[in-house]
């Protein structure tokens, strides 16, 4: 079997070549894997959005879960999305545009459908936070730091780290979210409007980064990213549907608190605080595992994934 | 109709709300489609790979094109290429593997299939060239360099451009082409085998720059990414296909040049050497169009794709 490269999140060797030369260097992957289990952190499932779309051609269910933002990353855009969700409001509408290396997105194709009472208007300030806010005992992993010997950088932002397990951009005036593969972000028309949140996309190519701070983003598809980034591009401008027949339906769209408790979606994340982490990000950017002769010396915040996994049943 | 944004290479706007708006402010788009005749340099036929992939469920064609590098960036797989598609050699076999975010290669299964004649070993010596080689009269584009205001850099290289409309990553030692979105490689197994050319990748996420200088790179497609991009994931390890059945079939591959001349697809590409391209590449990195409230000041390389475009006939 000739191939590429390990998964990101692969933390098992499938491979009998990667077998028999196995040393002992971990790749990132199996550096994950091996960490203890306080490192990784439940996620409430009170943050979980679970959208199921329609049943594929063969009849497949194709479930996508959704993490939100935790506080105090666009709480105004997060609250319109709780309140959308328990008013069942996305169920019946559809995947109306996907635009190939950019997003997947969805909501009401009609843009007809009355929005529940209650939701606010976000203004754009909240596209950023003030900067070095801590999260949940959480600090900005050092993984990332240029090496003295061999200066790197992020070409949008002075600086780029995780806060309580997600990517993040800062500099001395604010921090705000990273547009990343799986992110979700807001659709919105022209500015000022920054939109609702009941029209959302997530990202299924290379990292639109020139959209932050320019479009709020909510939260990230942690599971059932490939029934949105292997649906058919749509052939009309920005990628959008052109024949009604083609949109993707929602069956329904729930947090997974409102799911009865044996349904809910059980997932946990690495702790980017831990020593596992910045073990796992110096991977990333030095892989020194068989495959690779030169490692690159540095990795730019989107090509370091937070590691995400089910939480086993018990 | 609620958007997000242009797509990357829109040459004109559709949505009535920015017709509306629109101001002075031409898009990134908009100004590779304004660039005059002269900086646009047709691709050589033969350096087109085409790939028909067998048609999908509902009988549609489905075509990739695939340009190939130009000396003196990977020549030695290329030649093996050559051979391959001259022997047509990939006819009847499949894309096997679809990872999500990484990459879907193609190749022949079996892994038992003759290879032709003449193909030649390559050393890892020639994933990178020595610096600064002037090709087809071209010359790096200043438009990625930082600002004295505000230096940016890339988490990977010193230095990142484009050479003869692709884009590389260079320093004092060596440069060599980047894995961005769309960019095709050489499968290979543990190093130093190098791979010979019949096992290829397209890379269908976010750039996997760690692969840079670690694989070969041989192309990049130009049409129908699409086809690639939105097939359905493998659930095997490394998104391989686990039942034979999902293997997408491979029609033909073959050099466009090898085409009856009316069939002989024809694309060009605007010259990075050329005012226009420094003026569709800055406005990538700082987004004036009205969408936009913040334009990052800066981008990094694989967000930056080279305009191409089909060659009307005449």
């Amino acid at each position: 079997m000739k191939y590429l490269l390990l998964a990101a999140a692969a933390a098992s060797l499938a491979s009998p070549v990667q077998a028999q030369e196995a040393t002992e260097v971990p790749s990132p992957g199996e550096i994950a894997a091996a960490a203890p289990a306080k490192d990784w952190i439940a996620i409430p499932v009170s943050d979980l959005l679970v959208m199921d779309l329609a049943p594929d051609a063969k009849g497949k269910p194709r479930r996508v879960v959704i993490q939100l933002m935790p506080a105090p990353f666009s709480q105004g855009w997060i609250g319109n999305i709780r309140k959308l969700a328990a008013a069942h409001w996305w169920d019946g509408t559809s995947v109306n545009r996907v635009q190939d290396n950019y997003v997947a997105q969805w909501g009401d194709a009609t843009e007809k459908k009355p929005l529940p009472e209650g939701l606010v208007t976000v203004p754009e300030s909240e596209y950023s936070v003030p900067p070095h806010i801590l999260v949940a005992h959480e600090t900005r992993s050092p993984a990332l730091a240029p090496s003295p010997h061999r200066p790197r950088g992020d070409a949008y932002a002075e600086f780029t780290g995780f806060v309580a397990g997600w990517p993040v951009a800062y500099d001395h005036q604010s921090e705000w979210p990273v547009h990343c593969y799986g992110m979700v972000g807001v659709g919105r028309n022209m500015s000022p409007d920054t939109g609702s949140g009941a029209e959302l996309y997530a990202v299924i190519g290379h990292a639109p980064r020139h959209l932050d701070r320019n479009i709020a983003l909510v939260g990230r598809v942690i599971s059932g990213i490939e029934y949105l980034s292997s649906l058919p591009r749509g052939s009309g401008p920005l990628g959008f549907y052109e024949d009604e027949a083609e949109r993707v339906g929602i069956t329904s769209i729930r947090l997974a608190s409102d799911l009865p408790a044996a349904e809910q979606p059980r997932f946990e994340y690495l702790s980017t605080d831990s020593d596992a982490f910045t073990n796992y990000a110096d991977a990333r950017a030095n892989r020194r595992d068989p495959f690779f002769i030169r490692p690159a010396g540095g990795a730019d915040i989107c090509n370091i994934p937070v590691p995400i996994r089910p939480i086993a049943a018990k």
